[in-house]
C-alpha cells in the first residue's frame, strides 16, 4: 500500500493516509471536523475544501459551481489523495466548534431549567459514599476483612453489596494501611448493590456524578454534587458524529461500513470525555471523585455509545437491539471518570423514541397526572408523548436539526451570543443570550424571525420571500434570496448574519414534521385538543421560547398560552433526576413499560398532516383561530 | 544481569535463569516438581539433586550425608547457579505425578461416595441452558432483541437476567443468523441472574459443570452433567504448590515473597486446568459446554485461587480477607472452561475452616438433625464440626498430610494400586484399590498397618518398633528402622514398599492432632460422647475406612461402629450439591452464619490432649474400652 501526506491549512495539521483516501476521511483523521450532512456520499455538497497543491483525483459533482472550480474548490468526500497534498479548510465549512463548546457558569438558569430537588429529599443518588470507622479485628472478633465492612454497611441498611475481585485483592493492605478508616462507594448496578470503590480515609464529602444528554446534534453534560443534588456546571458540545451525517439514518448507514460503528462510537465517547474533562477542570474537583455517569439519548445514540450494531433500527420492522442497556464500568466504553465508576443509562421505548424521552416524561411528570398532558421534545427528531397516569403514547417525527442551529446558514446552539429574540418595528430589533455580541441564530430566534417576517408580509404562507416587498435587508446571494438579521458592522462577528430562503424551507419542514406528528397522535388517540391540560416543551431554545410566536408559525397548536410550559433540556433534567433519585430510577422503568409507540411512517394520515403543516401556520386556518385574527 | 542455562536430566529440559537462582526455582520454572516440604528454606532436606557438571555455589547444610556429598548430591534450594549447569533429578525426589494423577472411571463408587440426587429433584444447577424459539419481530411486535429474549425467559419464571455488553453486542447478528433459535445459558452470579452465554441453535442438551475440591495436598475435580446431575468423571492430582511447602503456613509465608502469591496462584490454576482438560478429553465433551465451575477448599487455598493476600491468615488475630469470594468469570483467574463460564465457590467460616467444611456439613446434613452429630474431615488439616440443627461449632487441627500419602515414604493418594487394607496373619496380607499391583500406601492402608503392627506387638504404644521382636520384614535403612509391607518381587513397582519409624511418628502426630481437636471440641461444648448420634468421616481414604482399626489406633473415639459413617471426599460431594441445588447453595450460607469457630491454639487443654493422643490408642485407656479389651 502506498501512503501520502495530507497537510491541512490553516491548521498546518499533517496526516499520513493510504493513497486513494478521500479528503473528508483524512480531515476526520486529523481531528478537523467538516460540515457534511450526507455522511460523505457527495449528496449534500457541503464539505467544500480548496486544494492548494498536490496530486489528487476527483469525481465530478453538480455541487461545485464554475466559479468554485476556478478557485480549486472541491468536495472533500469526492476528492481522493494520489500523492502528498495541501488542502485549505474554508471557514464556512469547518464545524464551528469554538462557537458550540461554551460553558454555562450557571447553566441551570440560562437554558436548562431546574430540577425539583425538594421533591426527592433525602436524595438517593446512583452512587453513595459511606465513611466507615471499622473496628480492627481481635482474637474474639476475627471475622474476615470483607465481613467487617459488610457488618458496618448493614447498620446503614446495605445488605452485603458485591465486591469485585480487584477491590477484594486490595482490601487487606488498604484496611490496615488506612488504620481501618475507609470510604466505601456503593452503587446499584443492574439492580444489585455493588461496591464501586474503596478508598483510604474519609472522602465521603467528594462524590460527584455526571448527567449527559446525547443528542444527535449536540451533547450536554452536567456535573452534579451527589451529596446535595446541586448542579455545579453544565457544558455543551457539538456531537462531532455530525461529520458522518446530520440525521440518525445517515449515521446508522455509516455504522454499517467496516469500522464505521467503531468510529462513531469513538467520537461520541471522545466528545463526552472532552466535556467531562473541561467541566471537571473548571469546577476544581478531582476526576477520581466522579463515581458515576448517566446518559440518555435517542435509541441510535445509545447504540453508538455502547457500540451495539444500530443497523436494524432503520430496517423494517425497526427493532432496537435493546431499549435498556446494562449498567457497566464507564471505563468499559472508554469514558474517563474514576476508573471504577459506573455508566448507567435511562431506558428507552423504541427504535425512534429513546431514553431522552423517558427522562422528559420523568421531569414533566405527565405520567403522574389525572388529565391529559403532552410533552414535545424538539431536537433533531421531534418526539411527542401524550397521556396521563393511565396511559402514555408516543411518536417520533423526523424534524432535522434546524431548530438546533444546524443545517441553517447562521444557525448556532442556544449559547451566549445566539440571537434568541427578533422583532421588526421601524427596523429589526434583536436580543442575544446574555446580551453578548451576536454570533448566530438559535432555535427560538428562528421561530421569532419567521413569525415576524410573515407578520410583516416579507414572506408568504409558503415561506417564500415576497418579491414585491422592498426592504433594505433582503438581498440575493449566489445561492438564493436572504434576509440580513444583523450586519457585520453591528456585530463583533466575521460576517453578516442572515436567514436564507433555504433556511426558511428547512425550518418549515422541521415545524411541519413536529406539528404533523402531534396532530396524528391526537387523532389516533381519539383525543380532542381541548382535553389537553398542559403541553410541556423541551429543546435547546435558549432561556425561553416565545410560545405565541411558535403558535403563530404553526409549530405549536393554537391553545391558550398558559397551557404551555417551556422546560429547556428535558432530557438532561430527567437524567439528573435519574442520577439523584431512586424513585426516579424506578419510575423510569414504569414509564417505559407503560408507553405505547406509534410508528408515524405506518400512518397514511401523517403525510397529509405534514403537507398541510408546511404552510404558515397551516393550510387549515381554522386550526389556528388566534393566528387568523392577526 | 547475567544468565545461565540449567539442563535437567533425565528430562533433558533446559531453562535460562539469572545467575544466582537456586536449582529448586529453576526446576519449578521447567515444570519439574520436586518434593520439598519447607518451601525452599533448606530445612526439610528433601529436594536433593545430583549436579552432573557446571558452575555453582552452595550453602552447607546438615541435610546431606558424607556419602551423598561424594556422589555430588546437593539440596536444590541451597544450591545456586553460577554458570551453565547440568542437574540430575533423583527419582525419589520427583513428585510422583504419574502416580497421583489417576482417573476414576466411576469415581463415585471407588472413593467419593454418592450425592443424594433424589433429594433435590428437579435439580437446579448453578447454570441452566434454555433453548428459545423466539418469534421474529414484525411491525406490530417490534420490541427490542433483548426484550424478546426476556419475554420468553419470563415465561420460564426468569425475570430479565443481566446481559453483558459483550453478549449484547453480538445479539443482533446472532439472532438473525440463527433464525431466532438460540440457547441462553443463565446463571446466578452474586445473587442475581445473569445471561452467561447466548449460542445459536439448540445446545441445551450439553451443559456441564465442574466441581473442584482444592486440598492442600491434592486437588480433585468432577465433571457433572448439569441436566441430570450425573457425575461423569472424577480425576485427582497433586496440588503442585506442595513444592513450596507441605502445610498452609509455609505456603502463606511463600506467598509473602515478591511474586510468591502470583506463583502459588498460577500453580493452583494450572493444576485445575490440567484436570479439567484431562477430564473433558476423556469424557468426549466439548470444553465450551462447561459453563460453570465451583471450588471449595480451605481458606488459604481459596485466597491463593483468587490471588488474594493470605498473609493475615497466619498473623494474630488470624483474619481472612474474605470467607465468601465473589462469583466471577472463570477466565478472570485463568481457569479454562467456556470463556464466559462462571467460577463460584462455597463460602468458608474462618481462617482455618474453609468452604470445604461448609460443603462437608452440607452433604452430611448434620445441620438438619435433632441430635448431635460430628463431621471429621481428615486432610492436611483435620477439621471437625460438632452440632445439630440448633448450633454448630468447629475447629481445625493441623494434622499434616500423612493420611493423604504425603510426607510418608511410600505414601500415595487413594487411587488404583494404593494399598488400602493390611492384615498380619501368618504373613502379611494386603489389598489394593481396584486390586491393581501395589504402588504405595494410602491413608486407610496406613491406619490398618499401624493397627496391625500394634496388635501384633511389632510396635509399642508410642509407635516404636520393638527391638526384641524378630520379623523378617523389619530392617534398618540408612535413616531408621522400617517394616516392609510389600517386597519388590511381589509388586510391579520399582522398589519395596515400606513403612518407616519416621512414617509412624508422622502418622501418630496426625491422628493425635485430630483426636485432640475432637476431644477439645467435645469438652468445650460441654457435651458427653454418648450424646453423639452420628460421626461422619470425610477424607481421601480409598473405597472404605476400617472404622474399628481407626478406633484401635486412637484416631476415632471409641463409640459403636454403627455410629460412624465414612463418606469419602465430603468437600467434593458437598461442592457437587452446591453446583446442582439451589437449596444447597442457600443452605451453605446458613451453615456459615450458624457456625462458631473455636481457635485451638488459644485452648490450653488442646496441647494436653495432643500429647495424650500421641500414644496408641491414648494415654487414658479408659477412653478406649474396646481397645483395652483386645
Amino acid at each position: 500500500m502506498k501512503y501520502a501526506v495530507v497537510t491541512f491549512y490553516p491548521d498546518n495539521k499533517k496526516v499520513v493516509v493510504p493513497v486513494g483516501t478521500d479528503i473528508l476521511t483524512a480531515a476526520i483523521k486529523s481531528n478537523i471536523f467538516l460540515s457534511s450532512s450526507c455522511g460523505g456520499k457527495g449528496i449534500c455538497g457541503r464539505c467544500k475544501v480548496k486544494i492548494l497543491s498536490g496530486e489528487f483525483s476527483f469525481e465530478p459533482t453538480g455541487k461545485i459551481s464554475e466559479e468554485e472550480k476556478n478557485k480549486n474548490i472541491y468536495l472533500a468526500c469526492r476528492t481522493f489523495v494520489k500523492g502528498n497534498i495541501v488542502v485549505e479548510i474554508l471557514p464556512s465549512v469547518r464545524l464551528p466548534e469554538k462557537k458550540f463548546i461554551e460553558p454555562f457558569e450557571k447553566g441551570e438558569k440560562t437554558e436548562l431549567g431546574e430540577i425539583p430537588l425538594e421533591k426527592f429529599h433525602p436524595i438517593s443518588p446512583l452512587t453513595h459514599k459511606y465513611f466507615l470507622r471499622i473496628s480492627p479485628p481481635t482474637l474474639n472478633d476475627n471475622m474476615s476483612d470483607l465481613e467487617r465492612i459488610y457488618r458496618d454497611l448493614e447498620k446503614l441498611n446495605l445488605n452485603s453489596p458485591i465486591i469485585t475481585l480487584q477491590d477484594l485483592r486490595k482490601l487487606p493492605e488498604l484496611l490496615r494501611e488506612s488504620n481501618w478508616e475507609i470510604t466505601v462507594t456503593v452503587g446499584k448496578i443492574n439492580g444489585k448493590n455493588e461496591i464501586i470503590l474503596i478508598e483510604p480515609g474519609d472522602t465521603s464529602k467528594n462524590n460527584y456524578g455526571i448527567a449527559v444528554d446525547i443528542g444527535t446534534t449536540t451533547i450536554t453534560a452536567s456535573l452534579i454534587n451527589l451529596n446535595n443534588g446541586e448542579s455545579l456546571r453544565t457544558e455543551v458540545s457539538f456531537n462531532r458524529q455530525i461529520t458522518y451525517g446530520e440525521d440518525i439514518i445517515t449515521r446508522i448507514i455509516y455504522a454499517e461500513k467496516p469500522d464505521g460503528l467503531e468510529q462513531l462510537h469513538h467520537i461520541v465517547v471522545e466528545v463526552i470525555n472532552q466535556l467531562i474533562q473541561s467541566i471537571v477542570l473548571n469546577s476544581s474537583i478531582n476526576l477520581n471523585d466522579v463515581t458515576c455517569i448517566v446518559c440518555s439519548g435517542n435509541t441510535t445514540m445509545m447504540h453508538l455509545l455502547f457500540k451495539v450494531n444500530p443497523s436494524f433500527l432503520r430496517k423494517e420492522p425497526y427493532t432496537p437491539s435493546a431499549n435498556f442497556f446494562p449498567d457497566i464500568k464507564a471505563s468499559e466504553v472508554g469514558i474517563k471518570i474514576n476508573p471504577s465508576g459506573i455508566l448507567s443509562s435511562v431506558g428507552g421505548i423504541s427504535s425512534y423514541v429513546g431514553g431522552d424521552i423517558t427522562a422528559g416524561v420523568l421531569i414533566s411528570e405527565i405520567y403522574k397526572k389525572e388529565k391529559l398532558q403532552i410533552l414535545i421534545d424538539i431536537g433533531t427528531n421531534g418526539e411527542i408523548v401524550l397521556g396521563n397516569k393511565e396511559w402514555l403514547v408516543c411518536c417520533s417525527a423526523s424534524a432535522g436539526p434546524a431548530f438546533e442551529g444546524s443545517g441553517v446558514k447562521d444557525g448556532m446552539r442556544a449559547v451566549p451570543g445566539a440571537i434568541q429574540s427578533f422583532e421588526i418595528k421601524s427596523d429589526v430589533k434583536i436580543k442575544t443570550i446574555d446580551e453578548k455580541l451576536p454570533l448566530g441564530i438559535c432555535g427560538s430566534g428562528y421561530i421569532e424571525i419567521i413569525s415576524e417576517l410573515f407578520k410583516n408580509g416579507i414572506i408568504d404562507r409558503s415561506g417564500k420571500f415576497i418579491v414585491s416587498k422592498k426592504f433594505n435587508r433582503i438581498r440575493e446571494s449566489s445561492e438564493c434570496k436572504e434576509f440580513v438579521i444583523c450586519f457585520q458592522k453591528e456585530t463583533g462577528y466575521e460576517k453578516d448574519i442572515v436567514i436564507t430562503q433555504i433556511d426558511i424551507e428547512n425550518l418549515l419542514r422541521a415545524k411541519a414534521a413536529i406539528f404533523a406528528g402531534l396532530s396524528t397522535l391526537i387523532k389516533k388517540s381519539g383525543v380532542d385538543w381541548n382535553e389537553i391540560e398542559k403541553i410541556y416543551i423541551g429543546g435547546g431554545f435558549g432561556n425561553y421560547l416565545n410560545i405565541k410566536k411558535a403558535i403563530s408559525i404553526g409549530l405549536l397548536p393554537d391553545l391558550p398560552v398558559k397551557k404551555f410550559k417551556f422546560m429547556g433540556n428535558t432530557s438532561l433534567l430527567g437524567t439528573k433526576m435519574f442520577l439523584l433519585s431512586k424513585q426516579a430510577r424506578e419510575d423510569s422503568n414504569k414509564i417505559v413499560k407503560k408507553m405505547t409507540y406509534l410508528e408515524l411512517s405506518l400512518e397514511p394520515e401523517y403525510m397529509e398532516e405534514y403537507l398541510s403543516a408546511l404552510f404558515i401556520p397551516h393550510t387549515n386556518l381554522n386550526l389556528f383561530p388566534s393566528v387568523k385574527k392577526i
